[in-house]
């Protein structure tokens, strides 16, 4: 088969690698029907933790089962899949509090498990999948090619967007600023209107970036940033700040902007992987700003969004503004370091 | 009237200084019956943040309102008040929000309001207060002798204690680790167990603060500190560490300790003023660590607590062990500082 191996910065290809095979009897055999390229992954692409060797790619995809082990006994051959970006058991007192990145049994794909054998990675076109029956969830009926974008926002994007939102303490009524306007910042305010916010700022100074957050029901964008910025959330928001901040990048500016933009006594759920985000303890202490999430844990949400985008009542895929091919995936990468991308779809 | 002093570091007098006439409409003059120490009054006490010219202090306090401005209502001269330990209007949005700490006409006792007019520290015997409306509260009838001293953590430590738990989120039912044994450590013991705690664990290794902490509710003491103590709680809630970590200490060592103890998915309520605390992001982002707190908004709370209080069902006074005439306030510091008393009683 064939599968995305980075082998340097910026130097990724689709190469042809053996088919992977059931090693575990918890294990199934998926053939991708949709993967997509994450923000995270521009990381080591961009050579920022670049790898020592080439190493396979990608952690989001949806599927259809080709084979399952002996041990599998919710997940069967045929079925339309949808995989969160890390795998679990879905039964530990850890995945039972709703934490399955923390699952013992655990891990993510395109790396090594805990018993050093290696995972594919998601950007290819079969995937072994552990824990099959903790990591999957089918789809009730097989899905229309539509669907598939929508579908395969659960592995990641959108259970993280709604990470930052309950982080966040977001409910129906709140009042909400997202900071950032990647795919994880735009599905977030799709997330908090999901919940019921009553007015969501989105910060964004890209045109394309604030279309779709309108899309998304933002009711306000903001295209300041940092202080100023912040002093406009404040403005807008009763001259105090917001209750829920979202923070979507991770960076020390990103997070700086977070915390001045939260009203005494706010919270912010972050869900940026911190890049040298730094927490100014004593300001946050003094303001009473609390400030919660982390890795987003997509396999605990997936069943609750599911039923809203099989609906259509949400349409987190239209985040995705580029599709290719497999065979273009270095074109998906290259769109979305040089931002003419904001989410790249890889169809199989 | 006299009141406390601090010229230099460990040099604190009683001094004889002006006594408090009303300014504002909105001010009361109080006559103080009792006040106390806090831990924070150490830090400069000890030269931390040593004070450039003498300077009030104390910022506990309750007693009986002489005076009172034209603009004030709802106390009245003769009334037994409690003061938290920061005053504020309680009518504008911030103190809505129950931030009362962030309340734009507040400050606290001992340092110069916004205008410059200095405000008297509550280890005197008169202060004037400012926002009296706001700031007290009044219990509904004359306190008898014995139940002064419980009141008096009204106005700060048990409050601070019910923030640490509210901020980490106990509910009925929670498993509860508490960093640090000090009064405020003590009072979130106390604090967590009247909001229903199921399981308390006390880290304390001082056998006279492991009986007051088992006193206020504690179902387990760990006396190891730092990886040690911390790998014991992991082991004793189910091997994953606590749901619900209070943090009242506020240096790096208990901030490390308070992270290390509570399991992925755990959330932080951290009292603490932080000293050199800091937040190492990306393990708190990893395990999915949330944390919150800050300066508690003790006046948000002390009408909840007060009933409790009244009806004796919680004994948060217990936490003096030292009480002495306002004219040995410097024994009442020496003795918090060298560890020989818990908290200090300041009776006038």
């Amino acid at each position: 088969m064939r599968a995305t191996v980075l082998h340097a910065p910026r130097d990724i290809r689709l190469d042809e690698v053996a088919d992977p095979q059931l090693v575990h009897d918890t294990d199934a055999i998926v053939r991708v029907v949709a993967s997509c390229v994450c923000g995270s992954d521009l990381w080591p692409y961009r050579g920022i933790h670049p790898p020592a060797h080439p190493v396979r790619i990608g952690h989001e995809f949806v599927g259809i089962v080709e084979s399952v082990g002996a041990g599998v006994s919710t997940i069967a051959p045929g079925d339309f899949v949808i995989a969160p970006f890390m795998y679990a058991d879905n039964t530990c007192l850890l995945c039972r509090h709703g934490v399955h990145t923390s699952c013992p049994q655990g891990g993510i794909w395109g790396r090594p498990d805990r018993q050093g054998l290696d995972n594919d990675g998601g950007q290819g076109e079969i995937v072994r999948v552990p824990q099959a029956d903790g990591t999957l969830v089918a789809t009730p009926t097989q899905p229309d090619q539509a669907m598939v974008a929508h579908l395969l926002t659960l592995s990641d994007v959108f259970p993280t967007g709604h990470h930052a939102a309950l982080a966040a303490g977001v409910t129906a009524g709140s009042n909400v600023v997202v900071v950032g306007d990647g795919a994880v910042g735009l599905s977030a305010v799709l997330a908090a209107k999901r919940l019921g916010a009553a007015s969501v700022i989105a910060m964004s100074r890209h045109e394309d970036r604030q279309r779709l957050a309108k899309q998304f029901g933002a009711d306000h964008v903001v295209a300041e940033r940092g202080k100023a910025g912040a002093a406009q959330v404040k403005e807008m928001f009763d001259g105090i700040g917001a209750d829920h901040v979202l923070e979507c990048v991770g960076t020390k500016e990103s997070m700086e902007q977070a915390i001045r933009s939260a009203r005494p006594g706010g919270r912010i759920g972050y869900v940026g992987i911190p890049h040298e985000a730094v927490i100014d303890l004593p300001t946050m202490f003094g303001r009473n700003i609390g400030i919660g999430g982390g890795v987003a844990p997509a396999r605990a949400y997936i069943e609750e969004l599911l039923p809203d985008v099989l609906a259509g009542t949400v349409r987190p895929g239209d985040v995705f503004d580029l599709t290719l091919p497999l065979d273009r995936v270095a074109d998906g990468y290259r769109a979305m370091d040089e931002r003419t991308a904001i989410k790249s779809m890889l169809t199989v």
